[in-house]
């Protein structure tokens, strides 16, 4: 029998990366104010952490070319960490300069995804998170690496958790990561694998914040949130709305959604210290800003505890049949 | 730590609801041959048993008026149960003529639920399956009762676990029904509630076949899976294709999809004994003959082991990176 069913007042923090990760995949231009909003009403909500925008070049990712103007905009509280991915130096003189609470660095597990997105060698991005790493330290930042495909690779296939964590030993002792996050960038993860990879990230690096970061795009994303649970895990990065999708697979999801996750946590008894209709509300207002309906199924079909009313002709409905009696 | 993330080769039995469940709530009407074409490659596939067809008017249910001929012309496998939901003692002896190995009857665990789907009270409903277990007693056939609103009410909310095993008993010893299907009708079951109430079916009713039916509506499907099977379940319905939607909840996921557990269980060990291509095979069959996608992420994404090619220029890249080494 596991524990993970049951929260028991456990806490679980959410990292939320809707505002970077959602809306870099989306073609409409979300405007500089209603970012700064979105960021700030996710805060009051509860969130542990933003992954407020990235300092990438905005001929990249027009998408988030205001990234300074965001991050300088948005109200700061204290108990919420404001994170921003950095790809390069240039992204984290930019970042650091916004005032960035912490840096996220990215690179692959996979050789063949690293080099097809990144246009590097896993060493040449090792080489340039150490150049970043060195930047954030001496400004005082705290750094955090995603490892893309941490769960699988969609053209090498299975990654070994060996190789993962070899990785992540390295982001810890020779960068001086204070966080790694594992992220499934294309939903390869299932619960097995997600159970035992945690295990073995917690045992041999104590020290180290564990994130997670899933993705639904095949159906498992909740039920991988329990096995890290399950297995010592309390940081998720989710999104609101379900924003983002997956390149590999046009149409279906893409990062597990924040109110899904929440909303079913909360309902097991983890205290993830969130307002759930507030999250609802939020996911609701991205719809006219993105031009479409987002994946959350919580918008779609309301909070467990939003119930229906009868029928309108319920009572004479009742009394047709007790005259059948 | 919990043992339901490694099947380790324990066995998992799905129940096939598409046909029926799912088909029954499709605007296009599937033809005869269709719908024999496709039970029979489901039954192939291994799925255990499976929901064929519903005995139900033909005015109230046209897409299923086809039912006498669907469920007379499929093939029979000694190791598959050919079910078939009947509502009334009329549908009972249609099943029965049509050589249904077994009836699933259905009422609500909600008052309000029976009233507005079935137009009888609890008790008329469970008055009226005394009969049709009669009947089908009489003929030397299994039976099986459905319990809608297991986990939760639309419009009365909680549904007390007390009052829902007092049901199954009655089914038990009153009905002489070998099975009881617990279901979530409209997305409402949570893992820890299913944990719960799993276990104590198991320890009440020792004796009769549990079956879980989930929805995927709020996203919880296959952790609802898992939390049932921890706690000592093995027999799921599920939908191919994810066939099948919630009144409630116009454009939400409506069953757990019949190909998203099985390959979750697949990847996590478990033995489901099904052929995993040929199911997504038959999901993506259905979209011409309903007129629409299926809400299947596999279908989707594809299985996890369907690697993706390199981009074709993928050698320049990594030419281009080394020489900047």
């Amino acid at each position: 029998m596991s524990g993970a069913w049951f929260g028991e007042g456990r806490a679980v923090r959410l990292c939320e990366v809707g505002p970077r990760d959602g809306l870099q995949a989306e073609s409409a231009f979300v405007p500089t104010a209603d970012k700064i909003a979105l960021v700030n009403a996710l805060a009051r909500a509860g969130v542990s952490k933003i992954e407020v925008t990235a300092f990438v070049s905005p001929a990249a990712i027009p998408a988030l070319r205001d990234a300074d103007a965001v991050m300088q905009g948005i109200e700061r509280r204290a108990e919420v960490v404001y994170s921003a991915l950095v790809p390069n130096v240039r992204g984290a003189a930019r970042a650091i300069d916004a005032r960035a609470d912490e840096l996220n660095l990215v690179m692959s597990a996979s050789e063949s995804h690293n080099l097809s997105n990144l246009r590097m060698t896993r060493a040449q991005s090792f080489a340039s998170l150490r150049q970043v790493a060195a930047m954030a330290h001496g400004a005082g930042v705290a750094v955090n690496v995603s490892l893309s495909c941490a769960f699988g690779c969609p053209m090498e296939g299975n990654v070994a958790i060996e190789d993962v964590l070899a990785w992540c030993e390295r982001y810890a002792r020779e960068l001086g990561a204070s966080g790694v996050t594992l992220c499934d960038t294309t939903g390869m993860a299932y619960p097995a694998q997600v159970s035992a990879a945690t295990r073995a990230f917690l045992e041999r690096l104590p020290g180290t914040a564990l994130t997670l970061h899933f993705h639904d795009t095949r159906g498992m994303g909740l039920a991988n949130v329990l096995a890290a649970i399950d297995a010592g895990a309390r940081n998720f990065d989710t999104s609101i709305g379900g924003l983002g999708g997956c390149p590999y697979a046009p149409g279906a999801s893409g990062n597990v959604c924040t109110e899904e996750i929440a909303h079913a946590l909360d309902l097991c008894g983890y205290a993830c210290g969130l307002d759930l209709p507030g999250l609802v509300a939020q996911a609701r207002s991205l719809e006219p800003l993105i031009g479409h309906a987002v994946a959350s199924q919580i918008v779609k079909a309301g909070l467990c505890s939003e119930l229906h009313p009868r029928p309108h002709d319920f009572e004479a409905i009742r009394r047709r049949a007790l005259a059948r009696a």
